[in-house]
């Protein structure tokens, strides 16, 4: 098998995961939200200017599955909040290196967040920039940082990204 | 030919045949729109609340290929209404389920609507929940439920989704 | 080997053509957009109305990679204008032709857009309709003809589509 089969699979592989990913959390399973991260994950929201000049402010930084467990509890039990719905829309994969055993990968993404009784909106937009590694049950998110384009978010940033 | 590959093709399969029926009816090719169909089909239209708990209460039901065909008499030549642009966006396809000839699968969409001398805007974002069976002439959907998010639509729901 | 596995390879190395043009103009890198085009290219961007009425009036027409090195130069240097984030959400490509050397495919697209201090929003939403050959170095776009649903732009159009 030559390389550029293998770059499909690895494509489909991590389109899959993907949309798994969005699906988990556009149905409310968020305790299962963890277990798409690594043990000694990074997960982190971040506005894009800070980003782009290499400014370390996130609007949330994460660093172990423990913590993104802590999250999930905030979410579902501590976070005093106005419910809405997420719904992902995430475009083609972007493989941008692979080494080894490690994949960095990116996707531009656009929430749409439907609040009770308002029509539906354009909530958060921006990249994921991703470092994948394969595990025993499959790839898991390393490090995803989750760039987003809005400085003015309409809303705090309760559910993940 | 192992399972993984077999996973592949059919991935592609449904990608694509997703994004002929959104091309169908974003190119108002409306009296095509059944021919996705199998003659017994469920084409379905809900809202999240009523799915998510069972509620069998429907903003549009159809159940044959039949119904569909009266509807698009309906769209094209009877309903009164102002007329607007449709534009689907839909992510990764994930398949839920394989059995025999059976395939489940879903996706999230987002339709972007424009009128007459109005900007473009979010019309419609949900979940498309698909059973396909395979007949002459290639995939069919026996049945495509369309969740969407939004309890309030920011008008009637004339189009297909 | 059959035709539907070449299609598959077709359909995955067009999906990272797509995503690449989005990424080069989402992250500002326009100096190398005009890279993704042919010598003799066409690029257009056209309202829906005049396209599908077969009226050739475009908001911008290119002839050739030169012009649109030229108007880089006008996006990066000479044009006046507010700055604003673009993020492309682009559907599942479909191909419409394969002939000889020549692939014609299709994409939906929507674009959010994001100005200091405000809210993202849907800024162009419409449909790629491309001409494709494969030069030294991959997939050129001979032609993509980027057609719009919106009528009314929120604003004038600056960066390529």
């Amino acid at each position: 098998m030559n390389a550029a089969p293998d770059r499909y699979a690895l494509t489909h592989e991590l389109q899959s995961l993907y949309a798994d990913y969005c699906a988990c959390i556009d149905e409310r399973r968020y305790s299962d939200w963890p277990d798409f991260f690594t043990e000694d994950c990074v997960y982190k929201v971040i506005p894009r200017e800070n980003h782009d000049r290499g400014l370390p402010l996130a609007t949330l930084a994460f660093e172990s599955r423990a913590m993104l467990k802590d999250r999930v509890v905030a979410i579902t039990q501590t976070l005093f909040h106005a419910p809405y719905y997420q719904r992902h829309i995430v475009s083609a994969v972007r493989i941008t290196g692979v080494d080894d055993e490690v994949v960095k990968a990116e996707a531009n993404y656009l929430i749409v967040r439907t609040k009770q009784n308002e029509p539906s909106e354009v909530f958060n937009a921006g990249r994921y920039i991703d470092v994948l590694v394969r595990e025993q049950g499959g790839w898991r998110f390393k490090e995803r940082c989750c760039v987003f384009d809005s400085e003015l978010i309409p809303n705090s940033i309760i559910y993940p990204i």
